[in-house]
């Protein structure tokens, strides 16, 4: 079996685990540095009454603890389901060099797991979104962000 | 002032709060259930070492452990700042009914914060992304969705 392989069934187990523990979903993922499993994660949407708790969004967060850092630029992520616009954005963020995958978004919405809406939404203009969405406060806000462009004592990311 | 623009402006004080504490980069959010709030965030990375710690995900995190649910239907954002995508993914699984956002995408970005890549990276077919993925081990991952198909006693989501 080949390494690749042999972490796409460790992130299956923890789906596996998660999913008869009552967790949440189906979904499992492990984050691999080098030869070592430094981050772990099931679905725990239920158990947790956390929508974010996806596995790859817990499995980030349980790297970079394990790490002590905010980027995994030298990690692996293995994911036995395709990530939903949510935990791509997290995995970019987090900055991986590689991504595996087991099932695809089409399988996941084979058994109602379907993210296609968010896909969609992203590329719809913000008058058009299912939740609607509008500008205000931008003037106080911009403030803000000046404010940071001035601050000595930050760390850029 | 209208309460739109008042929940906007605590929203932003978080994220002052936040900026001035070094918790991490100038973002709020509040999230509103009729005129209360129940929920609210500052991003948070820098200082948890965690990149999925923004404003967004944290105040939907937040409001989700003080409401006991994983569902926002009927409560408002209000971010400092338009969502990035793996926000804007977090929103949706949390299902709220409307979004307020101060600072626009191009604001973030002119201040070094940009997430124009994630958004081209979402749009970009597997083959072609920055970071590469691959597909591995969807045999035994789809015996894991067969199972939740067969399962008894799963909650729905």
């Amino acid at each position: 079996m080949s390494r690749e392989l042999y972490f796409m069934q460790e992130a299956i187990k923890i789906g596996i685990e998660g999913m008869n523990n009552n967790a949440g979903g189906p979904f499992g993922c492990v984050i691999v540095q080098g030869d070592t499993i430094v981050g772990k994660g099931c679905n725990k949407v239920i158990s947790t009454n956390d929508p974010t708790a996806h596995a790859e969004v817990s499995a980030i967060r349980d790297a970079c603890k394990n790490l002590n850092t905010f980027q995994l630029n030298d990690c692996e992520v293995y994911t036995s389901c395709e990530p939903c616009p949510m935990c791509l954005g997290a995995i970019y963020w987090a900055r991986p060099k590689k991504i595996y995958y087991a099932n695809n978004r089409q399988d996941a919405a084979n058994i109602g797991f379907d993210d296609s809406l968010i896909y969609d939404e992203i590329n719809t203009s913000l008058e058009n979104r299912k939740i609607p969405i509008s500008c205000i406060g931008r003037e106080d806000a911009l403030k803000m962000f000046d404010e940071w462009s001035k601050k000595q004592d930050k760390t850029e990311y």
